[in-house]
């Protein structure tokens, strides 16, 4: 008996004939001549009801089983009985592959996140982390199809990284040296002499993937990264990991305006795909009891998806924020020209002024990095930051410098070297074009689509500090 | 005017409109009265003909260009007057966007493979890195598409760990101590208190993802992971990376035979996918004057996509290749039953004996890891090998051992802690079920069917020993 896929059974609504199905068991409930059994397979959200007759052979053990046991069972797949189940299974014969015993963690049925957090290897067969994570997988099919369409290239950009792209010093070192570090060679300070190691240099996990996707952007024209990335900041926040994904599209002849056109049309896909491909995961993560989304999340999604985000440029979001009457709205910092926007800003600008995902564009030089494009005021750079209710900035990008003089000047003014970034500068030496890119915190966006509000519950192994136990 | 992308102006055979056309010029050939600006945008293999009357008023300044540099250029596109190019473009006005000059290092014609290494930031301008890394993005879109559309759900499995899962030692310890060593907390032995580093313990760069694969292979059914994966191990050949990505898939209730028929699908379908979206990319390649591929290269992947893999065990591959006559190929190392495999016995198999991908099955359980299902001989192991022409070993994979007792004895045996995998072990206490999986290289799989012959060439920032200059 060939084996079926609880999903195709329910897609293709699968009846009248005989299958076998293998999987979890999520619940059994036992009544006087039978058993119900509730068969999960990973395949999608829904379960399979099984009804078992108690003239099995084996009926005894299968009544006795756990949630968790798997179990492969043939029967003749029939119209339901109940109301949400359109099918089920009259089963004829169950083999019991693998048992639980009372020792299982996820016996109980109220299992808190955080308690399942310390079960990173099991959470994946509840139903909330089913769904989870196949709305992360319908969201990365997406990110695939939606830059491969529109003619983007994929790109590896490397994870082992010689520089420090973004210049803020928050990065892992990579190093053979470590284990032993009573051994290793030494300088006089008794640091280690990195010319000895692997590589023959200090190294580092990379922050982003952005430097190298401008050298590919000016052979291939439009590239797009989508890999880990780093940062040993000591944030302990619902929105931080040290290892999270990043897509980074970059796109050569594409100055700012286009490139936060394909930021906003990137996020309506991703909301769209995934209403198509797992609205049942997503309606299935809404209905939780703990969760925290609004009760209209669905609707506010499908609003976003069919609106235009709204633009406006630092120093009107300044003005914005500096008009707040402080008994609406106190903010802990500033809002004069000039000082940083903070998460309080972001999400008051998204959430409070206007209800929907903001581009924000041309902040001061001095809260961003060395490569953004510089305007003609002198004091702003061709920047922009995407916030989303809930979460804050999800989204951040630039138009890059794209003139050798004017970037090294930059360089000079932040005190940074320009020997290691010679590479870098060679774009600018050799066939340079204006060109522009973003950057998508991928854990951000499934956030901001689940409505799930710790991001260590949207990525399957979370690392954060202090924290790397799977 | 809209620009147009070469690649669709070729596609959709764009004629008799104005267009305007943004790329990098490769060639420039002055002739009395008119200039032939060759012009590529990276979108495809093609390059677009410009033909520039020397009535244009900045005709000088175009005719001095030098290959390398920007330009956008609209014009008139007509039907072409040579024989390959159906389509090119009669200039009417140039924009100079980017020069280069005499010192950019992609002026000649004829750069090695070699030379290029050494300009890994700039050599995707070349012909023959934008075929290879075109293909290389198909081969990843296959990938996607290939496990999608079978139920498999992607799956990012860490990239920093806390374990060493092949347990080979060859890893790279990441650490925020590393920096300054010389102030590091140290033990009483002078090597690192690593319960005061950034995690609390020491952890290192994945050298794969299948023990979390497992972990959620028994939730979601079958998932397949693609991510970087490392290795420290001082390896400078022609086939080795220290950072290089993986494929694997896991899939809940398979077998090896499920799990190898799996695999030889997979590759068919890369070779298919590539001949389908890159088939000029590959037939540039095969035409280089340096290519190495055999010359019937295409006729090879054809073949291979459309033959049944065969299918030999350990043994009878030792039986294949003891017979072999010292005359027509002498082995360095023995081909007796326990020996190893060795790439010369892996590639005399496939290039020699076969002529096409071998699957060799069931291998001495003393040359595999730990977690592969003991065979009922109690010598060998329920685990397979593809060796494919040219390359030798592209996957390696196996069926699983489910069985607590019998796993925790093999760890026993090959003296390994069982602690730090107290998670994987879990999977056998808790709903345990047969399961297979397997690990493609994915720059071995991009060489053997680019006919590439040097791994550094197939990735678009090469990490080797001594190496990460960019």
């Amino acid at each position: 008996m060939s084996r079926l896929l609880v999903k195709n059974i329910i897609a293709e609504n699968i009846m009248d004939v005989d299958a076998t199905v293998k999987g979890w068991i999520r619940s059994v409930r036992n009544s006087k001549k039978f058993s119900f059994i509730v068969l999960n397979d990973g395949s999608c959200q829904d379960s399979l009801q099984i009804v078992v007759d108690d003239v099995l052979p084996n009926y005894a053990d299968v009544a006795s089983l756990l949630s968790g046991s798997a179990v492969a069972i043939t029967g003749r797949l029939v119209k339901g009985g109940g109301k949400v189940q359109s099918i089920e299974m009259q089963a004829k014969s169950i083999e019991i592959i693998g048992r639980v015993d009372e020792t299982y963690p996820l016996q109980k049925k109220a299992t808190s996140l955080e308690f399942l957090r310390e079960q990173a290897h099991l959470r994946i067969r509840t139903n909330t982390f089913g769904a989870v994570m196949r709305v992360r997988h319908h969201l990365a099919m997406a990110t695939h199809e939606f830059f491969s369409k529109r003619g983007f290239f994929y790109l590896n950009s490397p994870i082992i990284s010689g520089v420090d792209a973004e210049g803020a010093g928050e990065m892992f070192t990579v190093s053979t040296l470590a284990t032993h570090a009573s051994k290793a060679p030494k300088t006089k300070e008794g640091n280690f002499d990195f010319s000895k190691d692997y590589f023959g240099k200090e190294t580092y996990l990379a922050v982003t993937g952005q430097l190298e996707g401008e050298c590919y952007a000016m052979g291939l024209g439009a590239i797009y990264t989508f890999g880990p990335t780093f940062r040993s900041e000591n944030s302990n926040t619902t929105r931080h990991l040290s290892e999270f994904w990043m897509i980074e599209p970059e796109v050569a002849f594409a100055d700012l305006d286009e490139i936060a056109d394909l930021a906003a049309d990137y996020i309506k896909f991703l909301i769209s795909y995934a209403l198509e491909h797992a609205h049942k995961e997503l309606e299935f993560l809404m209905s939780r009891e703990d969760s925290t989304a609004a009760k209209n999340h669905m609707e506010i999604l499908k609003h976003v998806r069919d609106s235009k985000f709204h633009r406006v440029t630092y120093t009107e979001a300044m003005e914005i924020l500096s008009k707040v009457d402080p008994k609406v709205k106190k903010f802990e910092y500033p809002t004069e020209w000039g000082c940083e926007l903070q998460t309080e800003h972001e999400r008051y600008l998204a959430e409070e002024h206007f209800k929907m995902p903001v581009i924000v564009t041309d902040y001061p030089k001095e809260f961003k990095a060395f490569y953004m494009k510089l305007n003609p005021d002198g004091k702003t750079v061709r920047a922009m930051d995407i916030l989303v209710p809930g979460i804050g900035e999800i989204i951040g990008g630039s138009q890059r410098e794209d003139n050798l003089e004017r970037l090294t000047k930059r360089m000079d003014e932040m005190n940074m070297q320009q020997e290691p970034l010679w590479w870098y500068l060679d774009l600018r030496r050799f066939g340079s074009v204006p060109h522009a890119g973003f950057g998508l915190g991928f854990e951000r966006a499934i956030m901001y689509i689940t409505g799930m509000n710790n991001i260590r519950d949207v990525i399957p192994f979370p690392r954060t500090p202090k924290n790397c136990d799977f």
